[in-house]
C-alpha cells in the first residue's frame, strides 16, 4: 500500500522538494492533503499533479479564489482550521511540517494526537513546544523523523545505537553567507548579500537565519528535544563545506558522521522512507573531488545568537518561543529593509531581556508568549 | 557475569592492546586463555597479571621453558594443537584472533565450530578461507566482529541499516610510510624507513603491508567476505590523516562514516563490548584541532599491489591465499634485508602468475596452496 502523505507548506522550499521526492516514487507515495498560503497558481499546479483530497490555503479570500478556479474537485479549507484538517483529519500516514514559524505548532500536535507520523521540518514546533510534542509523541508512539539535514544526520548516526551511550552530538554549521567576514564588516550588509548562501538552496528566512547563525541556535534547542540531550552535550563546529551534515560521539570516543552533497531531497526522502533507504536522482558524494573537509571552532563572539539560543534553551519555559518569535519578526523586518542585519540580534536580545518566563507552558501560554514577543519585536527600533 | 576472553597472539601488538583494554575493565572481562610464540618473559608477565587457565606457546621447547619458570599454575600447551585448545576448548565466550598469518586459520574455524564469538584481527583467515569461515559462522550463528579499524568502522556504519541498501563501501587508506614518494623513489628505501608509519603504531608486518598497500588489498578481500559485497562495490580512497576509518554509501547517496583518533584499542574494545559502547582512556577526536581532512584518489599505478589484490579476490579459490602467503614471505625477506622493497610486489606477482588455482578449496587445499606459495616466494630472486 502506498504511504499517504500530507504536507503543511507545500509551496515553500521544503514543500516543493517533498513533492519532487514523491513525484520520483509514485509507486510508494500518495499525496492526500496539502496546505499552502496564497500562491494559488502553484497550488493549482500541485493539485493537478498530485490529486490531493484536501487543500488548505491562507484565508477565506484565497480559498474562494482557488474554488473559483478549480470548482468542487477537492475539499478546500483555510486558516488554522484548514491546517488542522490537513494535518490530522486527511487520512495521512505521515505529515511533513514544511510550514515556517509558530503556525506549525497546533496542527503538528493535532497530527500526533491523531497518530500521524511526523516528518519534521518546522523548527519552531520543537523550539516552542518541545516538551508538549515529545510527550505527546511518546504517549501516542508516533515517530518524529527530522528533515533538517543536521538532525536527519544525527538521527541516521543513532541508527542501531544505544542513546544512553551518546557522549555528545556535534552539529556542523556552514557559517552562512558571511562566514569569511569579520563582525565589524557586518554592519552594512544588504539583504541580497545575506541571501547568498554558500552551499544550500533554501527559503529566504532560513538563509538569513543561517547568516546570523540563529538557525544553528534553533537547531541546538531542537536537538535537545529530539534526542533528549543536555545542552552541555550539544556542540557546534564550523564546517564550511557542509559535507559532514552532523556527527554523534559515543562513550568510546568513536564518532559516527553522515555525509553527502547538500541536497535537501535526501533527508526529505529519508524521512519518507525511514527505516528504508531507496535510490533517487541525487548526485553521489565524491570525496576525492571535494579534496578536503575543514573545521573551525564556533566563535560565540562572532555569532552571539548561538549563545543566546543556548541561554534560551537552558532557561526553558517560554524563553525559546520568545527567541524564535523575536527572530522571525526581526528577519521579516530585515528582509523588508526596515532594520539592519546586526539589528536582528539586537531585537532578539532586547525582547529576551524584557521577557518574564513562564515555566512549563501549555499551548495557550506559548502562543501568548509568541504573540507578545512578535509585538515587542515589531515595535523595537522604530523611529 | 564476566565475558571470558581467549587471545591468539597475546604478546603481539593487537594482543597486548587487547589485554590493555581488558585491564581497564576488570569488572567486565576475564582472560581464560592466551596463545603466544616465544616471548616467554612477556607471557609470564601476562599470566601473572591475567591468570588464564590455559596458555599455549610456539613449540615444545618454549613450553618446557615456560613450565620450568611457572610450574603447574596453568595448563601449558604448544603448537597447532595448543592454538586449537586456546581457541576452542578453553571455555571462552570470545576469541580474539590477533595472531599474524595463516596459522590463525584452523584455530579460528575450530572456535566457530565450538560456538565461540570471534574478534577478528587475523586478516589471513578471511583472505584464505572466507568461504569456509562465513559459512561456518552463519551455520553456527557465531558473530564475527572485525577488529581492524577499517572493518570495525564499516561494521559500525552498518549498525541498524539494511545491508541490501548498501551501494558501496569506501575503505580509507593512509597511503603508508611512502605516500609522499613517487614510485621511482621507492627502489632503495630501507627497512627503517618502511617501518615509520605516519599515523598508526602497529606490528612490523602490518606496517610494511601499509607501505606497499598490500594491507589495503587484503582489507578489500576481507571486506568482500565480511560484508558479502561484490568487488565492484568496494572502493579505496587515500585519506592521509586516518581520521575517517572507513565509510558506507547507501542507496540514497547518504554516506555514514566512523571517525576517531588512530588508537587500535578503540576497535578492539568495540569488538569486546559490541553491541554496547563503553568509556575508556582514549583521547577524544578534536576535529577543530585536526583542522582538515584530505582525500586523494587511489592510484593503482603507484600501488600495483591493490590491483593484484582485486585480481586475486575476483579470481577466488586458492588465489587470495597465494597472494597473502607470498606477501608474508616477501615481507619477512624484506625485513631480513634479503630483498628490496619493490621486490615484495615482484615476488607476489610472480608467485600469483605461476599458481594453478583450485576453486572452492577445502582447508587442506588452502594449506597446500599456502605452503606452495611460501616455498615459491622463498626461492624467488635467489642468487
Amino acid at each position: 500500500m502506498k504511504k499517504r502523505i500530507a504536507i503543511l507548506g507545500s509551496t515553500g522550499s521544503i514543500g516543493t522538494q517533498t513533492l519532487d521526492v514523491i513525484a520520483n516514487h509514485p509507486e510508494r507515495f500518495e499525496v492526500v492533503a496539502l496546505a499552502a498560503g496564497r500562491n494559488i497558481d502553484l497550488i493549482l499546479e500541485q493539485i493537478r499533479t498530485f490529486c490531493p483530497r484536501v487543500v488548505s490555503v491562507a484565508d477565506a479570500s484565497a480559498a474562494s479564489e482557488l474554488k473559483s478556479r478549480i470548482g468542487d474537485e477537492v475539499q478546500i479549507e483555510h486558516g488554522e482550521r484548514g491546517l488542522i484538517q490537513v494535518a490530522a483529519h486527511s487520512g495521512a500516514d505521515m505529515l511533513v511540517t514544511a510550514i515556517v514559524g509558530s503556525r506549525g505548532l497546533a496542527p503538528t500536535l493535532a497530527a500526533i494526537e491523531a497518530g500521524v507520523a511526523i516528518g519534521l521540518a518546522n523548527k519552531e514546533t520543537l523550539i516552542s513546544a518541545g516538551h508538549l510534542i515529545m510527550e505527546a509523541a511518546k504517549r501516542r508512539a508516533v515517530p518524529i523523523i527530522p528533515i533538517d539535514s543536521e538532525h536527519s544526520a544525527i538521527f541516521q548516526c543513532l541508527n542501531g545505537e544505544n542513546p544512553a551511550q551518546v557522549k555528545r552530538i556535534i552539529l556542523t554549521a556552514s557559517g552562512g553567507a558571511f562566514r569569511d567576514k569579520q563582525r565589524s564588516e557586518l554592519a552594512r550588509v544588504t539583504v541580497e548579500e545575506a541571501l547568498r548562501h554558500p552551499n544550500w538552496s533554501m527559503g529566504a528566512k532560513i538563509t538569513i537565519d543561517s547568516a546570523t547563525m540563529v538557525n544553528k541556535g534553533l537547531e541546538v534547542i531542537e536537538a535537545h528535544w529530539l534526542f533528549g540531550l543536555d545542552y552541555d552535550r550539544i556542540e557546534v563546529v564550523i564546517h564550511p563545506e557542509s559535507i559532514i551534515h552532523s556527527m554523534v560521539e559515543y562513550a568510546d570516543t568513536s564518532i559516527i558522521a553522515q555525509l553527502g552533497n547538500p541536497d535537501m531531497r535526501v533527508p526529505i526522502q529519508y524521512a519518507l522512507t525511514y527505516p528504508e533507504r531507496i535510490a533517487g536522482p541525487y548526485r553521489p558524494l565524491d570525496l576525492v573531488r571535494a579534496g578536503a573537509l575543514h573545521f573551525r571552532p564556533m566563535d560565540t563572539d562572532r555569532y552571539p545568537s548561538v549563545s543566546m539560543a543556548y541561554d534560551a534553551g537552558r532557561c526553558g519555559g517560554t524563553m525559546p518561543t520568545v527567541f524564535s518569535a523575536a527572530n522571525e519578526v526581526a528577519v521579516e523586518r530585515f528582509l523588508q529593509r526596515d532594520i539592519e542585519f546586526l539589528q536582528i540580534e539586537d531585537v532578539i536580545a532586547s525582547v529576551m531581556e524584557q521577557h518574564q518566563v513562564t515555566p512549563h507552558p501549555g499551548l495557550e501560554e506559548i502562543l501568548a508568549a509568541d504573540h507578545w514577543a512578535r509585538d515587542m519585536a515589531r515595535r523595537m527600533f522604530r523611529p
